[in-house]
């Protein structure tokens, strides 16, 4: 049910997109209590000057290597699980792929149940 | 007043994409009362690593033939339109070009209607 | 707190693009109290196929120029702020890098303020 947008500066390998998609997902998974393979994430990779980020908004040190992260998900997570989730992702991309905390924004996006259909023309979670 | 983001696997033809963004078009028109010529719709193509999707999640049969459509539209649909309007998205794009069910993916994110600007720096639908 | 996606035809310069996202960044602190330094726009470039508008819609002449903003910001702004950033937005693009005000499409996603964390796995405007 989250729908991920995830954008990075140019030219991020496979193999980092993939480790920054799971930690994505994991993140979703511990803190937001998304269901098991609800894996839905677009990843976009920007030239430079359509990346634009303030280095330095708030007093923290971002640099190239960030990452921003924009999930729509259910309405209804209390503002402690919202924390829970900056902190996991926070946490687990800078395990993998090692991403500092500085470089990881976080935009949510909320919409009701029956905004969602995730195939065969039918809105899933509508009276579920 | 819908703004439409369709992506999509690369590297699909420009007459299929096309074919995707007219079945989309019309699906709105019909469930959603979309006004004639109301069509704004970006698509974005994206490599294997760049479009995650779960190829079973609830149970549907996805692909990389994958449609993912992210619908911003004005708030006060029903829930019997959306259901419409999933409906005949999976109808319309099975017909045209030709998608599976299982491959249109839809999401809908609601604003009110005095967050549109369509030009000319106004509100249009503000007071309308 | 916005997080801007702007949307263009290709290829725009990186000069023009900058111009664009200054202009989208001046209005957004004129007509919004936008904070100093809150600048985070991502601009993605599309092929003529994948970015659709109506050249005609509400009776706007638009062409191959147009851009297309889209602005998730926290919720709080009045009616009287949105027009305000409307006309901003196209006087400043008019202005630099020299749009026609047809050319200038805006769409607001509004979002609580618990729904951003810029950095380090806090929730910045929590408490705030």
């Amino acid at each position: 049910m989250p729908l991920v947008r995830i954008a990075l500066r140019r030219s991020a390998s496979p193999e980092r997109i993939g480790a920054i998609q799971q930690s994505v997902y994991q993140a979703m998974r511990e803190a937001f209590n998304v269901p098991q393979d609800d894996r839905f994430i677009l990843v976009s990779q920007h030239a430079p000057e359509e990346f634009i980020y303030d280095p330095g908004y708030l007093g923290i040190d971002r640099g190239d290597e960030l990452v921003i992260v924009q999930i729509t998900c259910n309405a209804g997570r209390t503002v402690a699980q919202k924390q829970a989730l900056y902190r996991r992702l926070a946490e687990l991309l800078g395990a993998s792929p090692g991403l500092r905390p500085e470089d990881v924004f976080v935009n949510l996006v909320e919409v009701p149940k029956e905004n969602w259909s995730f195939g065969n023309g039918v809105g899933q979670y509508i009276d579920a």
